[in-house]
This record gives C-alpha cells, sequence and structure tokens, in this order.
C-alpha cells in the first residue's frame, strides 16, 4: 500500500479475534491525517511494540482500559520521532515514546511524550522492551514479588519473551537457579545460552516431569506468563514460603476461560501470591532504567527481538505472538 | 454407653462420609485400655476440640497429616488432666494440651503434652480455643496477612466460627470495619453484638448485592473461611492492594471440588494472596498467647463456645460443625 500525502497507515480491528489472532482479525488501512491542535505533536512511529494484553482489549477490555471496537486503530506504545510541534516544551526532531497506536504517525499531547532515553550503544527500541513496560515488569516483580537469593529455584513462565527474558535474568545475577518454561527448541536454545538460564523445560504434557527434574528442591518463586496447564503444574510443585507473581494470562487474553489457580497448591506451599500490574510500579521506573540500563551497556544483560519490517507486517506479528511463536521482545519497524 | 474398668471409649471412622459428614458416618467404641511405657503418661480427657481440617483426613489427607481409615480413631487435640505418669517430669494432677483423639482418655509421651496456660477468670477450654490453635491461626492471620490499618475493610468468612470470631475482633480492635459472613440469623445477631461486627452479610445468593453494600470503598483484607461461592463474590469486590489470608477451604474439605482463585481478580486487585497454615507460626504463640490472653481477660475480646456434653454427642457435634450450624468454637466436655 502507498500512503497518499494527506492518508496515514494504521492497523484497526476487521473482526473480534475467536480464540489466538489471525492476521485477517487486522486489517491495514488509510485514515485522514489530522492537523495540530494547540499543545500537540506529530510523531512518525519508527518502532511499534506488540504486546500479549493487547489482545484483550480486542471486543473486551483490560483492566481499565476501553475495549476496541470493530473499525478502530489497536492502541500501542512507539518510539518515534517529532515531525510537527504545537508544543513549546517538545522541539521538532526529538525521538520520543507515545502512545500512538498502530500507526504510522500520530498526533498526540506534547505532555504526554517521554524522551527515550537508552545508554550509548543501546538501540532505541530498547525503551519499548527491557528497559520499557515489558522490562519494568520483570523488574518488579524480581524486587517485589519474587525477591529471590542466591540458591533459590526460580521459574520463569515464556523464558524468552519481553518480560520473562528480562526477569529470569535478573533472577540468575541475584543468584538464582534459574528454569524457563518454553515453547520450542529453539527458544531452548536462546534460554540455555544467551538467556542463561540453568535449564529449559518444554510446555505440554512432558512439563511436570520436565520440571520436577529441573527443580529437585522444588520451586520458590515463578512469574506466570501463560496458559492454565502451565499454572496447574507450577502450582505442584510449590516450596514451602514459594512466591507467584501473576503477570500474564496468555490463553485468557486470547478468549479463553479465565485462569483460575487451586486454593490447596497455594495453602499446601503457604505461597504468597500477587497479581502483577505494571503500572502500580511507577515509581521503581528511575531505579529499573539505572539498573536494567546499567546491565544492558555493559552486556551482562542481553534483550533479544523478535523484528517485523513494516507496519503491513504487525498484524502477522501478533499473530504469532499470541501463538507463542515469537522469541524475544516483538516489535515492528514501521 | 458404660465404660467397664478396662475399656477407654473412643469415636471412630465407621464409613468415609460423602459429602458433609453425617453421624452416622462415625462410631462410638470401647477400646482396651493401655498399659504405660516409661516416659508416658495418662490423660483423661476433660474437654475435645472439634476443628474443620478434621473432616479432610477422614479418608483422605490434610497436608502431612495421615489419613484416618475405617475403624481409626479420629485425631484430636484436648485439654485433659494426667491421671498416671511413667514420665518423672510431668506429675498426676497436671492439667494439660494434648493429642489424644477422640477419647475419653489416652495414653501419649509426657514430652508431647503441655501444660494448660490461660489468664485468670479464663476457661481451660479457651486453650482449645481463642488461646489455642485456631486462634493462633486468627492471629497469625491478621498480623502477618491482613495487616489492617485504621479505617480499613475487613471481611471475615465465618465470621462467627473458632477463628473468624478472633480474627474479626482483632481488626475491629485494629480500627478496622469489620464485615461479617454468616450463615443464619443467630450468627448474625452474634457478630454484630457480642463480637463487633460492623455488619453481618449472609452467605448465598444474596452475598454480592449484601457486601456491596457493606462494603462500599471495596475490601481490603478477607480471611477465606467457607467455600467456593463466597470466594467468587468477595475476589470480585477486593480494593487495588487487598490481602487475602486462605485459612480454611470448608466446602472442599466435605470432599468437594478443590477451590480455585480468580486469577484475574487478582490481577485486577493486585491482590496479595497469601496460604495460612498455623504450624508454620509457631513462633508467633507466646506473642499471642500474651495479647489475646490480656484482651480475654479484660473482657475486650470474648470467646463464644458451642458446647456438647458427652463423647457420645461428638459425631453430633462434627456434623453439625461440618454442616455450618455451629456457633462459636466447637467443644465437647467428656
Amino acid at each position: 500500500m502507498t500512503a497518499s500525502a494527506d492518508a496515514v497507515p494504521a492497523v484497526v480491528l476487521a473482526r473480534v479475534p475467536a480464540g489466538a489472532p489471525t492476521p485477517e482479525d487486522l486489517a491495514l488501512v488509510e485514515l485522514p491525517r489530522h492537523r495540530l491542535g494547540a499543545g500537540q505533536v506529530r510523531v512518525r512511529v519508527t518502532t511499534l511494540s506488540l504486546d500479549p494484553y493487547q489482545r484483550s482489549t480486542l471486543g473486551g477490555r483490560h483492566l481499565g482500559d476501553a475495549p476496541v471496537g470493530l473499525g478502530d486503530v489497536l492502541p500501542g506504545r512507539s518510539v518515534g520521532e517529532v515531525v510537527e510541534s504545537r508544543d513549546p516544551g517538545v522541539a521538532v526532531g526529538r525521538r520520543v515514546l507515545a502512545e500512538t497506536g498502530w500507526r504510522a504517525e500520530a498526533v498526540v499531547d506534547g505532555a504526554a511524550v517521554t524522551p527515550v532515553q537508552v545508554p550509548p550503544g543501546v538501540p532505541a527500541s530498547a525503551a519499548l522492551g527491557a528497559l520499557g513496560m515489558p522490562g519494568l515488569m520483570a523488574y518488579a516483580a524480581h524486587v517485589r514479588h519474587l525477591r529471590p537469593t542466591a540458591g533459590a529455584t526460580v521459574v520463569i513462565g515464556a523464558a524468552t519473551g519481553g518480560v520473562g527474558s528480562v526477569a529470569g535474568q535478573l533472577a540468575r545475577l541475584a543468584g538464582a537457579r534459574t528454569v524457563g518454561i518454553v515453547g520450542s527448541d529453539e527458544k531452548a536454545a536462546l534460554a540455555t545460552g544467551p538467556l542463561g538460564y540453568d535449564v529449559a523445560v518444554r510446555r505440554g504434557p512432558s512439563l511436570a516431569d520436565e520440571l520436577a527434574r529441573a527443580c529437585p528442591d522444588r520451586i520458590d518463586g515463578y512469574l506466570h506468563l501463560g496458559d492454565q496447564d502451565t499454572l496447574d503444574v507450577v502450582l505442584e510443585q510449590l516450596a514451602v514460603g514459594a512466591r507467584v507473581s501473576l503477570a500474564g494470562l496468555m490463553d485468557q487474553y486470547n478468549g479463553g476461560a479465565p485462569t483460575r489457580l487451586r486454593a490447596g497448591a497455594v495453602m499446601a506451599a503457604r505461597a504468597e501470591v500477587h497479581g502483577m500490574v505494571v503500572y502500580d510500579h511507577g515509581d521503581l521506573a528511575a531505579e529499573h532504567a539505572q539498573r536494567v540500563g546499567d546491565l544492558l551497556a555493559s552486556g551482562a544483560l542481553v534483550a533479544p527481538e523478535d523484528r517485523y519490517a513494516g507496519l503491513d507486517r504487525a498484524a502477522l506479528a501478533f499473530a504469532r505472538l499470541m501463538g507463542g511463536h515469537t522469541v524475544g521482545k516483538v516489535v515492528v519497524d514501521v
């Protein structure tokens, strides 16, 4: 598709997905370009972030977010460049983070954009991943919920994803033994290779056995990013005093039945279970940026990305993300 | 039944209950009186404690406890008197707490009995209730899980029971607004009368509406002692940052489906959910005995009891307890 001078390519909801979304559920359209009002800026999107929670807004609701109806542009966060400004505080040419939605460019309030801050040598897209919301979620789950000590066993659901890859490395750097749950051989190789997990175990019917072998002293910390079956298996293998952070309900986001936890397993482990919502942990943002930024800059922590080129591939990328077929933080270069 | 000189009345499992136990599931029998071995003592039971967790040992398993098979004496804790001793450290005539099981008298190791310590004016049976395991569970849930602050809204499942009645009063004394869940008008009157709850709400189909009216600012703390339906309703009304202590799974103990928590509700409330197992909180025993003992002695905290006379009424009392028909801590005077 070639955009006309006064049109902006964008991705809208074409059909409410049944289960995991398919590319056909979304459509690339052209929307009119709007003029700036006072205080607004125009952001040309460089890189768009795709995140699992977005699935639950399609025809439904994610926490307080408004549902996305048919024909609505999908919500999303991007790194972009200010190309026009009616906010004296935001100069043209500045590289910013903004809630643009899935658009090639967006008009947003100048007050709502923030400068991209990444250490030298780190790609700007890290501001959407390890240094962005997913990274902050991982950091907050690590320091507030899982709090692993040296020698503890920490299990990470979706071990190679945007959140899990950061959380697993933070746990390892804290001296924990880390076990990553993955869905493919490719992900297992990434997990035990660059991401440094001690063991990778496969989601599915063999998980209970693999996990029992990987965690002979049972599980002290679990970051849940996954499906009901995985949660059921992990809860039965918690150590006494285990800590669980519920950070992502993948199958529920895909329209599945509400995820539930067996209370008897929580009681038997005297476990502490926390609900993780990243918006509550903004007070950790500066500490997160500093510590994870330093780790990224030094190479002590790596941030794998699954990059897709072009807004026309965003729907495919999202279908792959929600189907569990992406590796690392998923971004679309627009 | 009249016990012969060499026989000891005891209650055994006659039939594995289907659902809530009935009196016919248990049988009063006479068992031979045993001689004491070295280091053992004979305890004549004064008062036997009935507790919901005992149900889950009947034909099954409660945490690490051995299952109770057909013909086995039910396990239980009592206040009694040492009537014979081959332990030089335990004098005849001493009033002790012991794991006697449901027997008129029991032979136990002298090392396993502990002196009954209750403040002047407080009945010895309080050592089985507000000053015993149920009271310690309530105290630990209060100080470690619920941690209510002044003005917080705390909801107590089974508000008038052995655990709930103590927890509700501790929350009120900490300045919380307390809401008790009850199953009858009689219990509602006890809850809002002597126990000092601000409001009592009824288990059942009206619970969601009653709770919403009783908790206009939603629920900051919840002590779960109840069934799946109650848990489901409460979880939907949690305030952000709520704390939940899972202390009793009444319907599951009665052989029902495993209790489960909706993960989305935990996440939406950013709740902190804890499994409560009283055995983990023995380090609080001295503090609990001191603080709750003082409150009982001064009358600032009351400890209602549902007393049954005679071991032959224990089966009826237990059926009433597990059917939700008892009020206060259930004890049997033997």
